[in-house]
């Protein structure tokens, strides 16, 4: 039984878990008072309260003993904090979580306030957190504060030396980042890099993701006519804007649900065997997954499994479209443009900047005569798949195992954390990525929730992997 | 020459025409007064501005000596004025024009405020009106108004018994009119109906719309998933109810600009050959029509002229799009929904809830597993063709002929007039369609304008109309 079978009987582990379980309800008052800045980073509305919320991290460290600051960048800025390890050859970790978190809107969806985080109870006397960031990331990421702050109150110190990053531009296409690791190398080398943003593989089964999607964004406008027209005047002669988009943006999938961008899938491949066959092994429903949601069938490509659609295959998704008159009644106007988000997700080598060029020759090879297109990129970052041969996933997994008494998977995830294809390319590093999330924690949508059963033995994992990682 | 062959030499027309040119910056002062009423009929917010435009216009037809006064409906009120005329066997005359003009936005395009209403200059030296409803409807519509007080003032009275209709949801879907007309059958009953809501053919020369398409508009909204996905976790499997939108809407035309939706064509004929005849020998540039608004080419079905192409044929445009996250920045979602705003231009006896039905079907049609549509009707018309065997407009196009000292063309308008086919089914009554706009007035559109020789040679024209019909 792995289960029981400790890599680090330590009373040092025990005292901090029993730190934590004593400690809940002023974690939990720690988290609510950092879910209630509104740390929207994409709207420049909110950054203000960005700013707010980086300090307020950084102070919390300092209280646990971290070295900790507030660091600028031409964006929203980033909390840096440093603590020494107690256990000499430990490996040195560089834990990264994001303070930022989506807008909140459509603000009437929500059964609640999204800044006014609550502690609810089902009636099933299970609990959650209800709230923006409530999982995505603020909740992950102080699973992981609070386990230091365990560690340190019940031992004195940390079993590991951990430099923790806490950025603010997660949710917006982390600009800022990239610069921000050049000139930050030496200060920010670790050993591994751990990273709270992931899902577990069900409500019951702890999980590490080893296969990531990247992802590259696009804002498209087409322009037509110098200005917007009557179409009862002009209809029937004029280019219509809409009319063009829609039809580019039909064209992106053939009725097999594949893309059809020329170029585009240069560089994909399948994910390596002994991944699929451990996949293949997981009590995954489709069924359950998207039944959870409203759905019935897969809409993706034939051919191909939920599972493989959801992190080995990539996609184009159009996120948003706006063109014309859009407000209450009607206005019987041809557009003078139109325009759509689309992002793409990534698999295997594909090169976002190469999916990025090969989607505006998509558009312009289908431009009509009078249309012009204009292009505005936004973020990108590359798939990853780890190298398991690593001991410390095996450590790390055994960690978890233990405290959720359940074999711990490796899995796949379909969304995309830039920052781990970054730490591979900017500072060598490769990351573990342990997170508590559930499928159903409607993170980007109204009403995003944590388990408190997540927050709880969230914290409590990394309390113990912290000491796998030391042994 | 019939420009001096005038029908009846009055020398109260004379007067009349004298008055409105001694008077014109009072009248423009009145036009400005309306236009500062923000009569947005299709938003609510705007509901009391609506109300206080008509009842300025009653106000104002008291004082010409009009028996005037706002009845209520369901929606915006209605202004209603009577008066009799002095030549004994002269038609009873019912003019309609409407006080509600498109909404202003995108704001950010008006080169000043929408409502407050200027006169501006050029370098040539002409001049126009600036500002929201300069052109449609409330430039022309005061342009009969002047004409009446001129009659009045030069004369003592009207040349012929006068009923005047004045709406406020011409640019809504205009639901009340039809109840109305119905309920006010007998007081609105008339000889004929002016209406001043159309173009001339060119600046220099008066035209009668003889041919108009009719209208259907028509909201969708598609639905998939019970809420907002995230297009990482979700992404490749789960059905995005934007790429069904788009790819619908791209169906509805093929690849010669035909629309494709089955059984729309149900109704339409060809124009009567003396009317197409006329039209081929008008003056119409494609090349001029499209280049002012910055277009090249002609975008419609192939094989028909531009002329055609907007007079003659029916359309489908999308008005508006909209779904998914459209504000600054980047929300990776999959949204639960995404609608569109549709309107179709009918012409010969397409019947406008047949087409409605049709498009309805044609988006069932092509839904996926998963998605719903929800569908909202708007207003809708009949195409309408007038009998020009009806001598009045003969006399019409002879005063116009002599105002502008050239000879007034029949033309189409590819706009739709709802209250046209209205009137005719309800009252029994047909319509007379002189109006003084430009293609370039940009109506709908920022920075509308009114030439001030639409306004003063459209004022003198219906001084001359009525002189004509009294006759």
């Amino acid at each position: 039984m792995p289960f029981g079978d400790r890599t680090m009987p330590l009373p040092q582990l025990d005292a901090a878990l029993s730190y934590l379980d004593g400690d809940l309800e002023n974690a939990l008052e720690r988290l609510f008072h950092l879910m209630r800045y509104q740390s929207v980073s994409t709207d420049p509305a909110y950054a203000s309260e960005c700013r707010r919320a980086a300090e307020w991290i950084a102070g919390d460290l300092a209280g646990i003993g971290f070295e900790a600051r507030v660091a600028e960048t031409p964006g929203h800025p980033i909390t840096i904090a440093h603590h020494e390890g107690a256990v000499p050859g430990a490996p040195h970790l560089l834990f990264y979580g994001h303070y930022d978190v989506q807008p909140a809107d459509p603000l009437e969806l929500w059964e609640g306030s999204p800044f006014a985080p609550e502690l609810r109870k089902r009636e099933d006397g299970s609990h959650y957190i209800h709230g923006r960031g409530a999982s995505d990331d603020k909740g992950q990421l102080m699973t992981f504060v609070e386990a230091c702050r365990a560690w340190k109150a019940a031992t004195g110190t940390l079993p590991c030396c951990i430099t923790i990053l806490i950025e603010g531009e997660e949710e917006s296409g982390g600009e800022s980042l990239p610069a921000f690791l050049n000139a930050h190398r030496d200060e920010l080398g670790a050993d591994i890099a751990l990273i709270c943003d992931t899902s577990m593989f069900d409500p019951e089964t702890p999980a590490i993701t080893t296969v990531l999607r990247g992802n590259v964004a696009e804002q498209v406008t087409i322009h037509a006519a110098a200005r917007d027209l009557h179409s009862g005047l002009y209809g029937g002669a004029a280019q219509n804007p809409i009319h063009v988009l829609t039809r580019i943006l039909a064209e992106m999938h053939d009725t097999d649900g594949k893309i059809t961008i020329p170029h585009f899938h240069d560089g994909v491949s399948e994910p390596d065997p002994a991944i699929r066959a451990q996949w293949e092994k997981l009590p995954f429903s489709a069924e359950h997954f998207l039944g959870e949601v409203g759905l019935a069938r897969p809409a993706g490509e034939r051919g191909r499994s939920v599972l493989e659609q959801i992190w080995a295959r990539p996609t184009a998704e159009v996120n948003g479209i706006w063109g014309g008159y859009t407000g209450e009644g009607f206005k019987t106007v041809i557009p003078a443009e139109a325009s759509a988000k689309i992002s793409f997700r990534l698999v295997g080598d594909q090169d976002p900047e190469h999916v990025r060029e090969a989607f505006r020759e998509f558009v312009r090879d289908r431009l009509p005569p009078d249309c012009r297109a204009e292009f505005l990129a936004r973020g990108g970052g590359r798939a990853t798949a780890m190298k398991l041969d690593n001991p410390i996933f095996e450590k790390a997994r055994r960690a978890l195992s233990e405290e959720w008494e359940r074999e711990a998977a490796f899995i796949g995830s379909g969304g995309s954390i830039p920052v781990v294809s970054l730490l591979k390319e900017r500072l060598g590093m490769e990351s573990l990525l342990i997170g508590f999330g559930n499928d159903d924690d409607r993170i980007h949508s109204p009403n995003e929730k944590y388990e408190l059963k997540s927050f709880q033995k969230g914290m409590r994992s990394w309390a113990r992997v912290l000491a796998a990682l030391a042994a």
